[in-house]
């Protein structure tokens, strides 16, 4: 792997484990057995690092927003993925999203960040009109816009919510399948006879209550 | 005002304005005009101020808790004073819930944090359980518990959703019912038609969309 990438992995798993404030360059420096020097030659602030994994974590948003809904089944559990995948790809970079972008501090990645927020809601907003045009859910368009931003707060914040409410400090399967159901409460009253027989389906077993 | 009340609202002030890790004890005196060792007799460290903070934002939110569910009328109205009260609360301590409470860190606080919060979840199910008995609602207990996990989440996170969507640094009666509205978006599925009723009442104006 190049010095590069393992930057940007060691810097990850640091920021994730204790905290951008609480990690200098320094440090990642001297978990990876190379000289500041070196380490600044790549990236010359912590700021530059924070930005170069925010376009990661930017790339695997978008490739999860990029699949069509349309390329859905007409299983519930096919788009059940969507909100998996988002999930996981929030928890992988986790740091960035317990960092709150001050406006006037980290102007651009704010800017991005509500971009990427807005292209979010959208992306659901035609998910849950697939799911209409289906015949899996039944809901108005201004139904479909208050459910996306309730689906969108309950997904972004979940893991902080585990972590405030169980002290949750890795994600299990059970959590996230468990941050899906939550989604699923939300949508339910919404769902047609045709998606509700396909939840009759054995239950999962629950993660912590 | 005594120099330690001065102290608390002039901390307060800042940690809220700047975030907790840009404010220092010393920055703090020069903004009060009293010396460093002034603050030092009052406050040890920095931890000690943010303790006697958290103290202060939880007798607020056990003020709100302690009002019971049962003295509220029969008007849906009665039930969202709960929430507006919540955002509130929330938002004038605004800095305590940006930071994160590390376990190993802030152990007292963050087990503290934990009780608040299920304390909430708890009276949460009480209002919700109230509405049911005065037909205003109708739910089974395994959806009292989603609806309020939801509710929370939503409560909880939404000014930190309003901050990252639109930028919004200051919380204006608009964004505090916008908040309202989407956690009756939430109940609204389950409310009865003697509660709907109520609803159909003139419409408010919709904050930021």
């Amino acid at each position: 792997m190049k010095t590069r990438e393992r930057i940007l992995q060691a810097g990850l798993a640091l920021f994730n484990e204790r905290g951008e404030a609480a990690v200098s360059l320094a440090q990642i420096a001297a978990q990876l057995g190379i000289s500041e020097g070196n380490l600044w030659y790549h990236f010359r602030t912590k700021r530059d690092l924070v930005a170069a994994l925010f376009a990661e974590s930017e790339a695997r948003v978008e490739r999860n927003l990029s699949r069509p809904p349309s390329e859905a089944g007409d299983q519930l559990a096919d788009f059940a993925a969507y909100a998996t995948q988002a999930f996981r790809d929030i928890w992988d970079y986790r740091f960035l999203y317990r960092r709150h972008f001050h406006q006037t501090v980290d102007a651009a990645l704010a800017a991005r960040l509500v971009a990427l927020t807005e292209r979010g809601h959208r992306y659901n907003e035609r998910i849950l009109e697939e799911m209409v045009r289906r015949r899996l859910m039944r809901a108005s368009p201004a139904e479909i816009s208050e459910l996306t931003a309730n689906a969108w707060i309950i997904s972004r914040y979940w893991l902080d919510y585990l972590q405030e409410r169980h002290g949750v400090d890795t994600l299990s399967a059970p959590d996230i399948e468990a941050g899906v159901k939550q989604i699923f409460a939300l949508y339910r009253p919404y769902l047609s006879e045709a998606a509700l027989a396909q939840t009759a389906a054995p239950q999962r077993k629950r993660a912590r209550g």
